[in-house]
């Protein structure tokens, strides 16, 4: 570890092991974040963010550890909201522009390289840090359900279900051992509910879940209602 | 802490536990910054600073502590003032555009995002600081009552009512104690005003407040004259 | 003060505690330059400088501690006068472009604020360092007189009377003793040579006294000969 | 090793022995990544990856080490996966335009040329780090049958066989001790598919195999399926 | 002093003192330089240099302590001559495009200040290091008779006469001594050969002198002979 | 050797003793190169390199030691090819620009210079390190026989024959003795084997050798075929 | 000597005494190159340069130590090669473009000060180093004979006859005893052959000397053959 130290410096450049040791500080901030899920089900996909609430004053309606990047696809972040925030424009700007050109909703993967592309950008070129944020994209395109994570690094990578964040390999366990393909989309919300639950310790209270959904049928990005999310509890 | 030296040099980069730490310094100088305070009420919502006179010959007149963007929308700041004014010249303008564009008062929350974009961008690349500045923005557009605030790490959360800078947790500790789902706008500013009070230490004085309100009758920002900042001590 | 080394480097940025070593090094120096006062009546606006004659060969012509930016408005500068001469340009500039724009005469609050934003980007980009000077822009527009300064953070503030640079505290001392808010412009000529008396320790002679007044009977920027000057010793 | 140190800073410079430091790092880089082998026969070329599946949840369809270029060509990758899109979607980019101007497939060499040509653009400017990939790129293009492969330094180099990433060695001894001059297409793939084996340590599975090949005879780059590579095992 | 060290760097920043050291390194380089002199009359002005010859072999022809701007204008220069090159082009270009822009001859003040605002941008912005060099101006303007010096840090100064370089506090003494208000032309030109003499120690040589005047008569820039410079030893 | 160390750091800066030690290191890792040899004749010029196969499984086609740049003119090349590459690029490109322009094959002396120059750049400026590749150019224009070696210092420098590259002084000793002003084509040839046999140390084989001839009579750039090279072993 | 370590970095910047190392040490590298000799007569100029043959291989024909820039005007260099060539490029451009221009020969003192100012920039401005080479600029203009030196800072100095490089001091003192402003052109070549023998220790032969003369007769920069060289010996 602390050999490291000469090579984390300005730039992202390679330490002798071949690291880029911004890239993996960066992962480090992301595995701190509050924990985010996503779960695949032949009929659709469930995205859900854990947030605690920081303070009774907050405004409930700001949480934003799940967006729309269009009717048919959106994401969860785990890391720096702010960073996040690039990618979601990035994202809906591609989705749009796709749109236009093609008159099609953009291909889940397509829209997960270009994001993956700007991501690598600022792991090799001088002048800026990695962005600090992870993402779960889930959507149903013309072609499939879709369930891909981002990292800082820019590498991306399809799963079934997938938990990112603080606690994720306990989430991650929950997901293993209960993941059955033939998933019914009910039955992804609950296990994601339950992938969640197993991460936030004692802070898991339905009013601190968001979940969204997409189902094949109608794809379209919905969240779910406190009242909804208190039957997967 | 004495870790942390390596990783908070000329630019903005990842510290080994994935922290930014010349955005952390940049938090720590809007801590000490004159205290600020922000409530929502469903009738409209307030803005108050308090600016102790650093000199009897200072003019009262240009204490900035609160400014107006647009009619329906004003920012609290604490922190650089300099940085603040970059960051109001932007959200006026964001707000002449939109009008312009779309005929119709900017939503609140765009405007917080906007604001927070460029933020960002000053943390994640090299050759400039982070904005010393933390702001809270106050407002009442098409669809709500707003009180959002932005921080230097380009975050922005929505509140029913919150502080920041100097003595900041005395005055949330009674904004906790106080605030009531339906408070009246009147109380909203009674509130505010007790909130400054218990962070001012003994610096309170009438002649040092800073107070403003956007009703929901006729979204028009309003500053309070001393007289009337007097019935609220 | 040890530990602030590192954070004083190349380019403008935080220290642990959030402070900005380069501008307050920049404010270091301007406290080390020759006093500068000014003093707000409501019949018009004085500004003071002293310049003891570095030697008997110096040309007096040459003193440039205050200059004219307009009719209606002046600057006494502390600090670096080459970095003064800086913002004097782009002030002369600013009036010009206002007065082909608006005809009418630059308001001085916006002035300063244009001044301040200037001084703010070399505060906030690297690549360069902040300005070395403070300002006291003294005037009187279509609305008020003004007495505002300016610092190398790009702060302002408005005044009834200032001084800043060398013993500037001495001086303050005498601007509050004496100041009266229904002072004649007179007075105020009066007063702001008491107060440079107070900051010039044994270097006070009248023949490096600078003196300039904007009246507001005819809003033009004038300096005062040494005889005129003589009168207030 | 030690004296390194000093000249593997900030850009790609010359250590006193002559060695570029940063590109030697990313070559480590690359040798810890999964295994891939390219083995060429008069009937065609053969790419082949194992990727042991990290994950039971991660989707074995995202898998990436293997991607086409256009028809007639496609490379394995061994390293970062999101540099080496940026090497893909370059040589697409050069086929796609080959194919405008010429209007015909390009020559593989060529297109080998053009990616170390942009890799040893990032071995000797500032301002950015080296690739952290190497390639196997196979290929028929109009005048033969082509095996070549590229390093993070720039270089290429054309092979009758390869291997490159984790125990590559192995696998080179496998490939030297089997590959014969007349191997058959079919041949190459049972020859492949035993170096991975080598490589591979006990991580050896079907599943985990990438293969793709491009014959001569269609010169159409295809992919096996898991059944066709399980008669190779 | 020691302290200095860490703040004079590779860019002109303040040191905590609000010391600028690059700037004061240009003018401890200055102080070593050859002296130079100028001595203003009501009838015109003398600029004077000295430079031992360094060789028998050097053609004394080329000596440039002394260049002619325009005719009613010249520069003694000391420090590094290269530098000084530059502002002398600067200056004969602004002289050429005022002529051509006003068609009168340029204010020597003018000229000084914009050579000022040259010097100063060399102290503020980083990538280059200030100007190793200062000027002392003569002329003659529609105006009044100028002697106006320059320094590294941009600022600019009028004098009666003035003394640069090595041993200026010896000529200085000579000048405050000596110089009379009603100083004849020929008087001054004297004067300045004393001045010279007392800076030059044991170098002081007629062959050494270069002495060039402007007289109000004809405002035309002119170089002494040898021999009419012995008139003056 | 040590007090080097300070000065070869990011840029080609001079050490206290004059030196550009990137310049010297890529000198360092051109003479651990394979060795090339140039050997010029009043009949024709030979560019002979020795590469000893890698690996059995190297495609033998594809070593690029020996590279031709137009009819009249080849190059060999010691140190980094991906480097080499660049210059071979620009060298082609100047010459089909130069049958352009002037309808006659580019002056090989002319060619020297201008990649010279583009050598010398990397020398001076920073943000990129100097090229770490030397090349013998020989070749036959409208005026002479030339045998030209470039350095990654820029200079350049004509030989009748010469050798680069590891143990270059052994192959240096076989041309110096065995070398005569009237020596064949043919002799060249044979000349040129014998040297690198005295660099090659046991690695010596007619398959490793890479030998190009441009003849006066045809002015044809040819490689020789390994039945041909055994001739001359 | 070893303080000036800290002030000799990546830019070139004034230490506290006002040096700038990467100057001074350019200078040093010119102190150790190949000697070269100047001699001015009034009936033309002499440039001649030593060069022992560093190889019995190497191609006399290549010697570059003096370069004709135009029919008028010649250079001798000392130091590094390849940075004289940039300088020799842009004199015999400057030479071009005057001739167009004015159809006159390039007045030889302009020539210098144009390459000076170009010089002059190298150690002014970051980002690259300072020119590793001195010159020596002979010719016949329109005006006079001239001989003119420039160094790596810039600086230039005409002198009837001047040495540059190793052991100068010899050259010089052989010039100073045997110069006499009568001297012939045929005697100028023989005190230049004097002077280089002084400066060669015992590396001097006929061959190793380079000499050009340019008469006022025919203003024809022309070398001398070995045969004619030995005349003067």
């Amino acid at each position: 570890m602390s050999r490291g130290r000469e090579y984390d410096g300005a730039i992202t450049i390679f330490s002798p092991e071949g690291r880029i040791y911004q890239v993996e500080y960066a992962l480090e901030l992301v595995k701190k974040g509050s924990p985010i899920v996503g779960v695949r089900s032949t009929e659709g996909v469930v995205l859900a963010a854990i947030e605690p609430k920081q303070s009774l004053l907050a405004d409930q309606n700001f949480s934003k550890k799940i967006s729309k990047i269009d009717d048919h696809v959106g994401v969860a972040i785990a890391g720096l909201s702010p960073d996040a925030r690039v990618l979601v424009r990035q994202a809906r700007y591609l989705s749009q522009s796709n749109k236009m050109t093609y008159d099609e909703p953009i291909d889940i993967e397509e829209m997960a390289i270009a994001i993956g592309n700007l991501l690598q950008r600022y792991t090799q070129n001088a002048g800026a840090r990695p962005f600090g944020v992870s993402l779960i994209i889930g959507g149903v395109d013309t072609q499939r359900v879709s369930l891909i994570s981002t990292d800082p690094s820019g590498s991306y990578r399809g799963y079934k279900a997938t938990a990112i964040g603080r606690n994720n390999e306990n989430a991650k366990q929950v997901l293993s051992e209960e993941y059955a393909e033939n998933i019914s989309l009910d039955g992804a919300k609950g296990l994601a509910v339950q992938a969640l639950k197993a991460a936030a310790e004692d802070m898991f209270k339905a009013e601190y879940l968001n979940i969204a959904v997409i189902s094949i049928k109608d794809k379209m990005f919905r969240t779910l209602s406190e009242e909804e999310i208190k039957k997967y509890l």
